[in-house]
């Protein structure tokens, strides 16, 4: 940690933030510069991270030198994490393949789009039992009946489930019936859900926050590791900005950076991102050729009469050619799907 | 609600859109464009809001005409929404001062701020028992502890309490405990929390999602109220842009625009939004003359001890001062401090 | 275009927009609901571009129906432009591969540039001459010399040549001098720039600002065509949003977007966008897979050495892997590197 | 200008960095941390900003530790700058209230205009004679005509002009004709434009850009003081962000930043910002709380027929009321209008 103080500091400005870093037994190093001096606090990451020297006067800003995370951090592990779901596989050489409905509507629904996902080569199946939704006046959700659904189709086809957890008070419940447990993005900073899951004993799929950076994607699975569970799969979504030709801007340069951040796999939604399902095909293949570790998208046997995000999902009909276009592209990226 | 179809949409789409806005006993009343034809969807409102015309062939895009919030609309309310906490009133001509500590972090702290914040002539104590905090390894908050200081502090100042509830398994004992319920930032879209608060016989402290527009927020207002409760503060705190000179980008036009758009009071957080002190005294007095409602900001007898926030809150020992220069354009906007 | 009046509005306003949009000769179609009333304006597209009734008293908002640009529009034409600089093409089945470095600094840098990405596959030579700087104490550019170096590695290479305008009395230089005019990413609102290179004879590379939306941009390229000069090569190079782990956020959605709304080619930057040289080889990837048209990336002899944006710029010896890598996604896409 | 090391960087690494410091006459002062190494690099403040060490081997980040702007800052100047504009006066206790139509379209129209600001207490009349329009179909301005108008409207009501410069082949007659030359947003960063109005003799007003930080709309008056104009009037008029409700966000914090950070003085313009003349009373009382030095405001006879931006627009007929609830903030704030 360097602590830049400001211009107009004074001695003994300079002398009290000494002083407090020393208190707590790390060190300090002073580096007077001909405009500013720069204390560099050297010592244990987390006793570091306690200290608060911001709030101390004179002091102009602090600069963390060293990453706030750590057990997700890439310096922990020297090959990356492969996420094994029942034998299917997320990270490394390993793309994972998930699709299936925004939300699980009726039985028929649900098992028709996981034998159609299962058929193109799907690793595993999607589907939302509890919807965050904007309005409270559109539709919430199956609830703990979509979970009953997910799992009939899952005998019937293999795929392992992924659905979100929304609320502390079902945790059992969906951890239960689920394989990976999914945190949307809207919770990406509910810090006592993310420590819940962080003590299941299922995988994570972490969706980044809108409006949350890189960094603080990462401290939001270092919440899920500090628990114990290292499972942990991160998953660009889309982030709030200016433009609204897509409903999110999905940032795969985030991708890029993650992958020389974590050891952890990291996909990506196209669809959430896109909103409209014209675009999830070349945003695939390009989530695909940026290196994420698998992607994450939404088909419905008859979009236009989904109860949510109609516009963005692919049609049952039409997901075996998107998969063999998206397999190509994995394929020249040296990966299989898992 | 405006259906705009895309100027490649046949006949046929046309007619398949119009069959499902009639369908669901709406009205469709389309305008045939030279360029392209717009379908004009006129019926109830709920109903419209779940019509999925967004997925259908040759749609270019639906416009909502009117607004998806009602229980917090202006116009559901000829007056002002006036909320009273015993006694202490924010809303019309009141002008809530709240203040406190980020965190409550020890008994003398507490109750040294509580002392200043009364003599200074604030109207309710702000405190954090559970903290949200983006890193697992730093000070998460004193947790139910922390309430009974709060308590402890109210008795001796008469002040009410405002404190944030963050886990839907809290609700019974934070309930009970304050005067009003605070959502915190990265609660606001946390959607099962809301409709908690919504059965809840204490006001709400709604604070915008770093992310969250107007209209998301509004929405967010609406699904407490959807459950009841109609005491509900909406409070502006700031949101993620790309400007880093301050924390977050104090959005004081969005107060403006709530002013029209709602008759719940709106107040401003500008000491998270700053992120440092200084700038607090000039954003609080922004807030007041944009017509913000109240404010809320952080205090600390030793703000450079401060375990979380240190950089942002206002010595206690400078609070008077503070507290006369907001007095000042209170009075200026012919409110008073409530 | 479809003007929304407000629940209060007065019948009186409401046959006030109506006159107004007669009067200028358009149709006026108003549709009653049962809470508001939509107008509908039907007539000439420039004529409704003028008429000001966003001002009109009663007016909620005036939601324009038909994009506001045309000549880059996808319906104009039934085919992709397909834009031809010397025999390199760039556009529908053509992926440019246009490389150089940041700035042209002496003669052995270019020259050594140029000959190693020609060798490597590269259709166009990029280098600045004029550098737009955030600081006036950095390096600025050399300038009308930097013209001369570019020519003489033209000269020897082969490769046409694509380099910045950016003051309108250089015109006549820069349009002499190079094939390609580039509109850098800061004056992409420039208007009258852009008029001027509406007139001049050479194709013209017009970068995204910073905070232009993808509208904004094609309504930028408009300004070029109406001047007469179509041959119009979009480039998306990132925007400015909250995240920082990018230099910024570079926005491939848009690039999908842009595929569906123009017949203009799209090619993408990777280079000012990611800030950093790790990454502009999974985001060339991601590029090429999304679908744009070609690439313009930085590359230097010894990029610690360079005298801008020397963390980005790939080494020159690194660079002939670099395009092998591009190439076999181009190919997979069905293109060749033109 | 500290430079932050890899963990996985080597000691050849270091040493380079150190070695690249040293060779041009800055010291390099290495602390060892027991994760990284960082290293100080102290010396003259334009020496160390070509230093390109962020594209060395090992280098992490480069974190300035010294702001890049230097004549506008704070430190240069004890007194905060007033800038006399033929005896008006914006600065320090003077708060300039400028206002006029926002595009000069007739003599009418300009004249009536100017003699309702004057009446209602304006300092200076602000008026478009070349504008920068999103879409080349809509009005561009009256141009060097509209200058003449401005002249006229002076000569009777005895107000200082204020307009924008586009095109630095207009710098003469614009210079000639204007009391303060506007560089408007979308030109924030038109560099050479700024060095332009550097060697102008009339002050400048500068429009902080859509997408610029605080310290680069600094820059970008660095730019302008370099060349020797030191008149600067910086202004906000809101930034680009994801919030839809108001046109652009207006970014009151970075008024209170720059205020810190600059002896320049700062004015708001609402009416771009907001976007809608109802918000502009009050984000105006707001700019004078939060410590503005002044406000540029658009007013038009019959903002209904305004050929631009005509939604924002106040009437002149409301004016005087507008100006007198604003100057009961300025007062407030112990200054005058100037």
């Amino acid at each position: 940690m360097m602590i830049v103080m400001k211009p107009t500091a004074t001695e003994e400005d300079i002398q009290a933030v000494i002083a407090r870093i020393e208190s707590c037994g790390a060190r300090a190093h002073p580096s007077r510069g001909e405009e500013v001096t720069v204390i560099g606090a050297i010592g244990d990451r987390e006793l570091l991270a306690t200290l608060p020297v911001e709030g101390y006067p004179g002091v102009e800003q602090v600069v963390p030198i060293i990453k706030p995370y750590r057990l997700v951090a890439r310096e922990l592990a020297a090959d990356p994490t492969v996420i094994d779901v029942d034998g299917r596989r997320v990270g490394d050489t390993y793309f994972g393949l998930i699709a299936g409905p925004c939300s699980v509507e009726s039985r028929e629904q649900t098992l028709a789009t996981a034998r159609a996902v299962a058929d193109a080569g799907a690793t595993m199946l999607r589907g939302g039992a509890f919807k965050p939704r904007t309005s409270p006046y559109t539709f919430q959700g199956l609830g703990l009946e979509a979970l009953e659904l997910l799992l009939e189709a899952k005998a019937e086809t293999g795929l392992p489930i992924v659905t979100e957890l929304m609320d502390p008070r079902h945790v059992e419940e969906v951890v239960e019936a689920t394989d990976v447990i999914q945190i949307g993005a809207r919770n990406s900073q509910n810090f006592l859900l993310l420590s819940e899951v962080g003590r299941a004993e299922k995988p994570v799929l972490l969706k980044r926050g809108l409006s949350s950076s890189v960094e603080e994607l990462l401290m939001a699975a270092e919440y899920v590791a500090k628990e114990g569970n290292d499972r942990i799969i991160l998953c660009e979504r889309g982030i709030k900005t200016f433009e609204t030709s897509t409903r999110f801007t999905l940032d795969l340069g985030a991708v890029a950076v993650l992958k020389h951040e974590t050891h952890l796999p990291v996909i990506v939604d196209p669809s959430h991102a896109a909103g409209r399902r014209d675009l999830v095909l070349p945003l695939s293949r390009a989530a695909a050729a940026v290196g994420a570790d698998g992607i994450i998208v939404e088909t419905h046997p008859q979009p236009e009469e989904a109860l949510s995000d109609a516009a963005q999902q692919i049609p049952t009909s039409e997901f075996a050619a998107f998969a063999a276009e998206v397999a190509s592209v994995v394929a020249l990226m040296g990966k299989e799907i898992g």
